[in-house]
């Protein structure tokens, strides 16, 4: 009797306090809170009076009360606060990804020739959209909706919980999930644009980013991140080396190939003509939001931040990412300086990209001096290898072979030097199974389209630009 | 009486704990935890000791004890991180939207011609100052310090808690709340500012913005997100389709009629000269950072993170954001395609941006079918209507009418298809009320500066550009 | 034997409860959890038996278990969340800080003049490399390793604890403040670049930069952030007026008088050439750039996020830093306006830029209108000192040392009328004694410097450009 009026005067003092914290425009956390308190002294009760049955004394009784209790406080609280935390990971590494798309138009926009930069724009925001609804469409669970140890996933639109309906048993939010994994796809889409702009055909393009961003990006990012058979060999590569930026790089590779060299670039004597980008501070301004995307991009793929190692972790991968970004720019500064006599800006601007390439696949586990070889030798990469494909007669405009595809080999091979849990045979093996597959698979597609639509420009376009041939819209009309 | 006694010292302890709580450095993080622990122990053994003189058993009175500190610990951290969580939606929310100032200036400095670009971004950088100091001075009060179902709050400068005293009764910090929905009201007046562009005149244009944001903006913001009279009807606006983008549409409507097209664009013959920007990738810039910002702008209007529910919901919020712009990009480019046969690329990046203020009055509810058909529809209302406002000779610069005033109608009429608690007739009151009298009020305005100190340069200065005549700073003097 | 049973099955349950919370992905906090709940039982179970052996009652020592048990969770989870808000506060505010590394390139980008415009972007690219390189390699430690009330800290590389074992005991990451930290110095750097734009050697700057950032920006940080005598000594700089944007502001004006002005700026009889800078959009993007970054900057400097009070605290912050920003742009339009009759666009944003800086040494303690008067004056600074530094025949390309020099000591010098805890001698102190080292060592460097590699570039090559002659890049080739 006096214990019933003791619960229910502290149901109500504890509903007061509610009330006093509470406001009406934060009416679920109330509904939460009182439903808590209820739980928890529901727990206590039940521990209490089953330790009572069983015999126990009152001390061990409220002892067994008291465990109950604490066990779920801290189980709640703790999960509660983990899932926020967790979810909103995902949504500030997922806005910062998601403007990597800004930069890459920027870097783009910046390094083609002044007549084809309204089509290196639209390109931009074309695949990112594309990216999006296919990811949505299919692609999300072509990559994550598989069986561990599988080879593809299954063919349906993503579904996210309704509002207010989500419980987060992932640990996060599916929706916010999804959001930044689409992010990273836009991303393999736009290291593809690069190399094959200012002779590229719109629509072929658009048509391969369909397919590319629909498909052939999720089917390898299931073998790896959906959990399937090369992360059951032991495959390891944190935000993407191999499964994001080599991904793309192979797949610009095939379109460089397939597509050709532009118009003048290689004479048959073997002359090569510089065609100098249009605009160096869009391109500079296209490396530096990169670089700040790429905190989200390494940063958020520690996938939860609701512990204090997690968070720290986190704070680890940005100085590395950091840190490797620079050793990437000095190296290229230097390299330049070296060789050269003279600082070619475009090739620092790849060197720090190459830098935060080669981190990608392992920003953890590497210590400083680690991080900064590692970034070093991407830059090293980017200086010694973009005269190499104008060799090969290899016409990548923007640098995205040297930087994605090279870079992003090197970080994913070098992982096992500082994690000790992976092989340098097993890496080997995901780079080239992913690498197979994402060429052959491209090269099937562009084929395809240039026996189809045709994947490349008129002559005359080619001269004229892409701009007024293909857009209708000149970048810059009045200069 | 003991019983209330002890019921009145917990209540002391426990504000005293909260006062210590409120302590400006991390550094008293040891002392709050004392304090915090003191509390719980004197509240456990008063609700103990309370039991006990009730005449409770010793397991009753240890489970009084548990339940009280169960309780309060359940209040005091689930409610204490909550508001962290709130009020550091607001300060990302808010810096998106603030970065959004940003993205209208690209925007507009990339449509605008050469000779009007130095104007186009003072016009922006002194909006968004004025904005800033006259929703202190005198518009968040206006819009929030009103009673509920009124029409107009109260005329007096915002006030922020003193440092280290906040205890954030509402839920959040006022001062958060404040910024982020400042960004809001600035938002408003770049939407005026890209429409009159290249022939009004510097300080008309500042006075109308003035009385916009301090004025204008809040009132009909009461109406609504103040708790006013559409509040009470039942009118529904998530993020502001209608209270930020269509207020800002039906402003630069006003401004347009009044202020009339540029010379030369419309000539008597029925001509439309076309007048291209003057940098495409800037103004691809400007997007790509609205449509960043614009996950503050959505995302951040759920007004609360502190529950896995909100979080998940402002997930949701974020991938309907993102896939309504990437339908409305997708649908101009697809449409423009069909209809010039070229890809016209700033009805691409205007389709986006329908796309996305189409969304805004529901990016909640919409499964995401409906968010990509609601996107959709706002990108075609672009492609359709932009040539519309030429056969009317409204001369709207940017093409901020049908972005913002068009697709933020469709946005709002559209909410009851997917938002069970709202009415068509309903949206349609709250749409024409607001429109009616924000078109009315801003034309008085006009009018009024329009007699008194002119609006539109001389016609030499219009010719001239306003950068020479108005600014004295040419954009790119050596190109 | 019961009670085992009880604590058996209590934490069967416990274990089971966590199971169906956690998740795979979350391996690390299932172990947090469950050593968690371990703790809790055997804290409680000790408690509750010490209290036993001293002879209380059932009843006392069930309240010692239960206090034991409450207070644990209080430290555990108010501690644990407090250390993840403070973390990602660094975070955050590193990000955007280092996002400030673009504004600058953007700002002094826009404002050479084109033919050195791919030097600045080179430049800063550079400089922000090195900082990163340097702030790791000595400068950490030289500003946070010393003793309290000292002058210097120790040389040695930062350490950050390994993955998954950082318990933050600082009540943060350490990595996260050396990310957040990093950003600042990379800023006092950027702040030369401008300064000296046009006719420095690129690796003379580097040198430079080296030192600067390695170790006589760590030397004065460690006078006070660092805790060393100034800090003692009562002076106060919130977030670096003095610290940061006067140490940049004096190693510019002693790179500026060393290096001498640009070539015809100042003719014989007195006249000033004007050199108007090659791109208004940009310069304006890089001030929206830096003022969204300066929410990092001045926010993220309350170096706490995990109590109401300080996140409360962090929006007055907001708040403050944005009106003093907008007042500092208002002052300097309608002071240009009557002073010149025309809006120079690049005086406003110097305005923005000097109000920022104003409001740096002390965001939060200000109300609004005190917040508008620091700022209007930095605005005011702006318009009244460019003028006279070209009387003075010192060579600021871009405005800098008025805006980070002469209104940093304006905001420092201005605390104490709105902060209690300071006085205008000590502050004067501080900034006499940071100001007089900075130039004087500054001095130093650059005259070594001079004397060996040399820091001027050749006459021809200040006549050619930058960009042909050091860069080898031209910004706009085709323009």
């Amino acid at each position: 009797m006096t214990k019933f009026s003791n619960k229910l005067m502290t149901g109500i003092i504890a509903l007061f306090a509610i009330l006093m914290f509470a406001t009406p425009s934060l009416a679920q956390s109330v509904d939460v809170n009182s439903a808590l308190n209820s739980t928890l002294e529901a727990i206590g009760t039940s521990a209490s009076d089953a330790a009572l049955e069983d015999g126990a004394s009152a001390e061990e009784a409220a002892s067994a009360a008291n465990d109950a209790i604490s066990s779920i406080v801290a189980e709640v609280f703790g999960d509660r606060d983990a899932k926020i935390f967790n979810t909103l990971l995902f949504l500030i590494g997922g806005f910062l990804v998601m403007w990597m798309a800004a930069g890459f138009t920027m870097l783009e926009t910046g390094l083609v020739r002044k007549k084809n930069v309204s089509m290196q724009a639209l390109k931009n925001i074309a695949l990112y959209s594309i990216a999006g609804l296919m990811f949505w469409l299919v692609g999300y669970n072509v990559m994550y909706g598989g069986e561990a140890g599988g080879f593809i996933g299954s063919f349906s639109p993503s579904n996210f919980p309704e509002p207010g309906a989500d419980t987060a048993e992932a640990g996060y939010s599916v929706a916010s999930d999804w959001f930044f994994q689409m992010a990273f796809v836009a991303a393999t889409a736009s290291i593809v644009s690069g190399a094959v702009a200012e002779r590229v055909r719109l629509w072929a393009f658009l048509a391969f980013t369909v397919v590319l961003t629909g498909l052939l990006y999720p089917i390898t990012g299931m073998w790896q991140w959906g959990g399937g058979w090369l992360a059951e060999l032991g495959f390891s590569d944190f935000a993407g080396s191999t499964l994001v930026h080599s991904v793309g790089g192979w797949a610009a590779l095939a379109g460089v190939i397939f597509i050709g060299a532009r118009k003048g670039k290689y004479s048959a004597n073997g002359m090569v003509t510089p065609m100098p980008g249009s605009s160096i501070p869009l391109a500079t301004l296209g490396m530096f939001i990169l670089w700040m995307g790429w905190f989200g991009f390494n940063g958020a793929s520690q996938l939860a931040m609701g512990t204090i190692a997690d968070v720290a972790d986190i704070s680890r991968i940005f100085a590395n990412t950091n840190l490797a970004a620079a050793a990437g720019a000095i190296t290229a500064m230097i390299l330049v300086q070296l060789i050269y006599k003279k600082v070619d800006v475009t090739m620092v601007i790849n060197g720090a990209l190459a830098g935060l390439v080669s981190i990608t696949a392992e920003p953890l586990t590497p210590s400083v001096p680690f991080a900064l070889f590692i970034g070093a030798i991407g830059g090293a990469i980017v200086v010694f290898t973009i005269p190499l494909l104008d060799k090969l007669k290899l016409d990548d405009v923007v640098g995205a072979i040297p930087v994605h595809l090279l870079a992003g080999i090197w970080g994913t091979m070098i992982v096992p030097l500082t994690n000790d849990g992976t092989s340098y045979v097993t890496q080997l093996i995901g780079i080239s199974a992913i690498g197979a597959f994402t060429f052959i698979a491209s090269s099937i597609v562009w084929l395809i389209l240039k026996v189809t639509i045709g994947i490349r420009v008129s002559e005359e376009d080619e001269a004229l630009g892409l701009d007024k041939a293909e857009v209708g819209v000149e970048a810059y009309p009045e200069f």
